[in-house]
């Protein structure tokens, strides 16, 4: 788990981001392969029809048209619409990881605070960070397709611990259309509330701290719904607009331009004497490197819009489930009270 | 509600935005249509008067009015000015829906703090959230105008049972020609007191942290208030310069480009010789292209420089009230003090 | 005051910025006609010289003239420094905006917390709310000009009810040279802990809470002073440098650009053949049409720098100060534990 | 000190900013002038090589040598590179300034909490507030070249009255080669417990509201300590690659335009008929323009990188420490329980 | 400690930042002299074979190439890539080092707070600092090369005396897969819980406060923990194509521009008349400018990419770990209720 990519970039130098480079090769391979072969096997093609198949008149037209496209080409502000989108997007990206829900915090407060080792302080300590953690994964399902394809139904959350069957009736008894989330930071709240009347939470300070971390983390859980659902009821909206219609503009601006380059780029008859058309490659490297290049930074931003989702790429929603509920069971219930003998520390006096 | 969009780009593939595209042609045609019909016909009319009414004179002189436009189009930063805009409406759209507020913080508070099961408890739980969310519903009167159709007066207000006809006659009572959204936070304030006196609320800090989540919710309604006001009373203000002056120097910047293209990207006689003018095409793909992409830019920012309107893509402000009333009555009533039996978890040892 | 602008542009369709655009043509004219007309005026002096006065050698030297002018104009980056100023501007503006300091959370607290209905506990809260006013009138009359021609002395805050003649008194006494906004706010402090003392706050949590209330709208009127400062004491600094130096540049970039444009775009005589002077069209269309456009963009700029100020665009700090003082004042005393009578909502069960 | 420069730019007119203009053109020109002259002298130096030295071989290779650095002048992204690089720049200057430490509002708190009229309370209160702004002033000594300046040992800040000899003993008998601002905090915790103890702060509400003040105070000395820090013990580290490498690259960029315009920007013998060549105008004004304008903006950027130096432009620190120290006596002594008559105002009833 | 860079550049002038250019050159030179030794290498390989091993013919060919090559080099954006890129670079390593968890303020609530002089008490006080310091280090051993380095196995976090054999011990027996710098964290609340109940901190506010701001640290670890996670167990992931892909866009970009320019930017035989191609240099000094003004531009962004690591421009996260140990044992066991002599300052009356 400490072996981090971010470690092999540590040190920049010559070779590392050559290496890396290569190493990735694949990866980024595996993005843009299909789209790559789509577009050689196209440019071929039309370079097969000129060479081959026209006349020499069609031909002479042909080399007007392939001018023009590649003067409009390069009208096409291709990489300037590009940088603006994918700033906006790795912003909204990295707005979606802020906002995922850790209980740690909480369970920090639910392990001090909530005091008694008998089984009822055990059960409230276990049962208060099960409901916390049962609400991320609620808003988990809704957001996030690896998670939603883990937990089709409920019966699935309660068969993976994270509610029991009861609490799976309560939830379906209540009454209401819209996402319930929120209904376990309910049973918390009013867990919390029981607690307290009984003594196991001692203070008022303490039972408001708890309160209002959980409802930060509620915050969280409710930015998350927000990132998808202002992408939810709204389909012909301006959400689809921002989050579709402008890769929609900065799609059709990316594929027009490559649309015009596989005529434009073609490799006109020397003989001819057109200005920039002295020789004759076959091979159009610098064609495919700016395909390479603008594609490529287009598949970096659809893989950030939505990062729920299932891709090699996403986050691992499924693995923050798991995490979440093992860390904070170990807390508040396996380290419940637990302290090494606190000894003099080696710079005593 | 949960089958979204989002979902449906989670995993980035060949043909996902493709397939998108076309899916989304409708709804982005349906914002173009008009202007791509106009600017059609606007082509074409030019084009047939170059084509067959100017006699060799005229189109001599034509010839030379369309390369010069087509000069002067090329220096206006046409993508540059869109991108810094689009840039700015976008973060102003976010920062719009952060501040919408949600009372679901202070509906756990008011749940857990507000004790009691007689009659007189429940009123007030359900009183204090209704105060919540009717200073919510003012201001939305004043910011969308969704909302404002769907409340034209406040008795639409009391009818919708937001608040009672004994409110309504309070309210109106308050001698103060500004947004009264702010009334209703100290009836909260004022009931809250009564609750502390009267003991349901049994500690000073619940108190205190009961009124601090209310402020904040309130704090969002000013935010709210403050993104509409700037643009309210200011009418020929620097706001209107950032709202609408901008806009007007974006939107001149984009239709002057159009109309110089008008004339400037004309098919020319091939016969003249005009460098660049070697074919003609009679479908002018690329400017059409160029129209689709830099209109259809223009019309996202446009769209979202009021979410808070009718449009498809609008905040729905009015399920909004909707869900807010709803999850706030029932996390304070229905809910209160309801709590699944506390069984241990699968986990448990 | 529910007729908003952003109601009018909520719903976007073909006409409505175009609506807007002839609507608003009177405010950027207003803005522009100035120096539109100065353009004019001097861009038709040089024309008429070259038509009318020089001679036929002299007529060739204009030429070369305006050709070199038009290349170099060219060459200013007018658009891309016009983008990243006006990007900092505007942030900068909306900064100032969120830092006006509104009373309204702290009247909920004030009218919650200072219990009593005899006067003296009236009297309190009236004057707890006057401080609070009185140290943002503080600040604005050394920010805004509008507000400082309203209250040029200290006299007229008095005679505005924001202070009493006693408490002017104290002010002037008090032996600072600096900016004496702050000592309302220790009044206030004062104020609080003698009501604490007396018994009309009942307890220590609401007291701090109140405070802490206080410090946020001190802060707030820091940052207003912040603003405000750093363009202050400093008038040769780098603030200077911020604020005007860059419009400086900005300005310098712009009007040398247009400098250039009155020689380089000047229609020369096409019986010379110079590339791109085919026509003479007399009016210059497309210059006018960038005048409008890259000095529209800086006007915007320059209205946003300073939104204290008495244009028709600047914040409406007088209406402000109004507002805050009758709010505060209704919240704490007309409205203290005023309570429209608890009635069952609709929806109740 | 209410005639502030905002003012004049309150009110954008037509004459504002051309007024502004030449009010400033001494202060632009005290950061350019010796750069100006530079560039002038350098230009006509080669300027009169090409004119009256060379003979007429050496003058065409001249000419030949001038349009090639032209050429390449233009592939130099000048104008792009400080686009960005000022944004960066802005936004840490921004930020270092909203890193002050103002002890305005713990001044509040202790004025407020710290109860007693006899000397030992008025010494607790006074000596709290002396050990924040001791914090403070360390902190600038070590950020600001001005304080640094003022207060070139300890012994200094002793004259100056920010601490007493006892305590600057104290400070150096502490044994850690790190900088020191933490321990006057430190000690602020102890005195304000000893407070506690003896009752001066009477509830544990407010101590701890006093802490936590004292600690964002702190947090904002650790920020500024940080801005200070990474590039404080890592002089060939990331932060001299962006605070000076950046620069560096920004500069080279910048200073190799300008290398290659004191060449390609020659005035060549028209008389060879090379394009863009056809006059002789002796004086550069366009590349002077250019100077003037490119130079200007990063001159502006090397000013805001450090705010804290003793430029004309720089933060008024030592201002801002003799301020801070005034007002945080005022508000806890002369100020400390002190209110003006608590009136009825004028709009009471 | 106080000879900082920044107080080098506080003061701008005229040869400030040309005598840094000079010192720094070093530095620069050390992270290009290698690409730039290889790329000019490669310049005189091909330039040698142009001039001395090629026929006529086939120097032709090759003119043909490199006008080709010179002409796509410009189409290839990379001052635009680059701006963006590091845009986004930076500002990510400013959030990172806003990360760093500092516990000063820890220390100053422990120590105040946790009361007694006893030995316990002091071993309290100790012990909490120590496991608020062990945290951090355990996140910087599993984000910094340096750290991990220095603390390869938990055993030398033992030797370090950040923990102790028995704390190792129980770490060590805690059954979880995931990272855990968080169980000190829970130590810390039990230690802190016992502390409250033997009476050593004497009231429920203090300890909520101290716990909060344990929980602060804790979300700092959290987000440092973060910013390497999802770089962490995604290697083919989003991050990977934030972190790396894009460098690889950029990076792509970048040496193929340069690529291009090997053969672009050769000069050719001035016989030949190729347009631009007057003059024969042999030293091609723009495009060794270029290269270094790029290449160093992406160095500086492959720098901040990962600020953790050994690079001697990395945060010092191993002075980081001394500092924070030391100052926070200092400030909870030296300094602990350690006050000067509270006596009059020089501004008494």
């Amino acid at each position: 788990m400490t072996v981090t990519y971010s470690r092999r970039v540590a040190d920049a130098g010559l070779g590392t981001f050559s290496r890396l480079l290569l190493r990735w090769k694949g990866s980024i391979y595996k993005l843009l392969y299909r789209e790559l072969i789509i577009f050689t096997v196209l440019y071929y093609f039309f370079s097969s029809v000129y060479r081959f198949v026209l006349n020499e008149d069609q031909k002479r037209l042909f080399e007007k048209l392939s001018m023009y496209c590649d003067r409009y080409a390069e009208l096409i502000p291709v990489s300037f619409v590009l940088g603006f989108y994918v700033t906006l997007v790795v912003s909204r990206w990295w707005g979606q990881f802020e906002s995922v829900p850790w209980p740690d915090r909480l369970a920090a407060l639910v392990g001090g605070h909530v005091r008694g080792i008998d089984e009822t302080a055990r059960l409230t300590r276990r049962t208060l960070m099960r409901y916390a953690n049962l609400s991320g994964a609620l808003i988990y399902r809704s957001v996030s397709t690896a998670v939603y394809k883990r937990f089709p139904t409920m019966e699935h959350l309660v068969q993976a611990g994270l509610m029991t069957t009861e609490e799976l009736r309560h939830l379906e008894a209540l009454p209401s259309p819209h996402n319930k989330f929120w209904v376990p930071c309910m049973w918390f709240v009013n867990l919390a509330l029981r607690a307290r009347t009984e003594g196991r939470i001692n203070n008022d300070v303490a039972l408001t701290a708890i309160l209002a971390e959980l409802n930060s983390l509620r915050t969280k859980c409710m930015k998350l719904y927000g990132y998808d659902w202002i992408s939810l009821p709204l389909v012909y909206t301006q959400v689809s607009e921002v989050v579709l219609g402008r890769p929609l503009v900065v799609t059709v601006a990316v594929y027009s331009f490559f649309l015009a380059c596989l005529i434009g780029r073609q490799f006109l008859d020397p003989a001819q004497g057109y200005p920039g058309h002295d020789l004759d490659f076959y091979l159009p490297v610098f064609t495919l490197l700016q395909f390479f290049f603008y594609v490529g930074w287009l598949k970096v931003a659809e893989q950030l819009i939505n990062p729920f989702g299932e891709d090699d790429d996403d986050f691992e929603t499924n693995w923050l489930v798991d995490r979440n509920l093992q860390v904070s069971l170990l807390s508040v219930d396996e380290m419940y009270d637990s302290l090494p003998a606190v000894e003099k520390d080696k710079y005593w006096n």
